[in-house]
């Protein structure tokens, strides 16, 4: 596309570069952008400076913070369990399902030879020293994408786990809540009758 | 949602402002935007708020410009018509269709009286005059939408250039290329056949 504006040109490039972005809404967004008053877009672009210029990462949980020290010593929490996720959304997530009130560990990624991530890459070191260093820990939940990447980062865990003295878990896969049998996959509603459970009546 | 951060908060209320993009679409970006190396903020950043400091309106088609001096005055041009369209991303649909190499003018919107734009708030005074100094002009081209507002602001624009010595004409309304008849609607279908042309053997 030939655009009107080098500087136009300069800011969809930018803008486009982030996934799931083309460069048409890219050209919309800059161009609801321009129609805006000026603070809208110093806002933006001091909040987006700031955020990655000032950012830390929990140096034990690996949680995105805005200090090294995040809310995972809050007191309240339930210091017994430790749920291992890939990245900082699916902390939010769990969090928000209002049914695990425990520690979080943040692996940045997932073990994926093909793109050269290997274990060293993800934070599985500092996860396996908490549980050594921490007696009061006694479950690990892995909570990863059941994914090859993310079935090979659990089987890496638990196998470093062995010799320590926690239990490893997994969480459930199985049908949605909501969804119809008849429109499973064969390998989810095989895993769900493998792995059923006793049925609750409250 | 709760946020782990109060930068990631800002950051995604900023982006969240944008049309389109929800809160979660703004999460997904700045957390793909911190692992990216640090120049890639800081371009994005630079680049909107250079765009927003700098930019200009070429003061005589109105289009989005890096100088108020822009390709419209271009000596390649064919100074014998004026294509009349709401916004910038319409000179560069109609420029990319190498269809059309005359002048542009920029409303920068259309006659909405429901959303308070009465005819002083886009750029049609500055349409007229332009008509009324320049001999060349001998043709307007009206290329707005088919909305009521698009219309009205069409039949404003008729009705001041009645007294002009210019053909005031609009883009063809009709049934899309590649598309099938009977999926048309009844206005589009009838508009098609009322303004139908001789059939051309090239």
């Amino acid at each position: 596309m030939e655009y009107p504006s080098l500087l136009i040109e300069r800011a969809v490039e930018a803008i486009s570069k982030f996934p799931g972005i083309g460069k048409k809404t890219a050209l919309r967004l800059v161009l609801h952008m321009l129609k805006q008053p000026e603070n809208f877009t110093s806002d933006l672009s001091l909040a987006l400076r700031d955020l990655r210029e000032n950012i830390k990462y929990c140096t034990i949980c690996h949680i995105i913070a805005d200090t090294e020290d995040c809310t995972c010593r809050n007191a309240y929490r339930d210091t017994s369990a430790i749920c291992v996720v890939e990245d900082t959304p699916d902390v939010l997530a769990i969090r928000s399902t209002g049914q695990y009130n425990g520690l979080f560990h943040v692996l940045g990624g997932r073990i994926s030879p093909v793109d050269g991530i290997g274990p060293e890459n993800v934070n599985i070191g500092s996860l396996i020293n908490r549980v050594k260093s921490d007696d009061q820990v006694k479950e690990i939940i892995l909570a990863l994408s059941t994914t090859m990447e993310g079935d090979t980062t659990s089987f890496y865990i638990t196998r470093l786990l062995k010799e320590e003295n926690v239990k490893v878990t997994t969480i459930a896969r199985g049908i949605p809540v909501g969804s119809e049998l008849e429109f499973a996959d064969e390998v989810t509603l095989g895993r769900s009758i493998a792995t059923r459970t006793i049925f609750n009546q409250d």
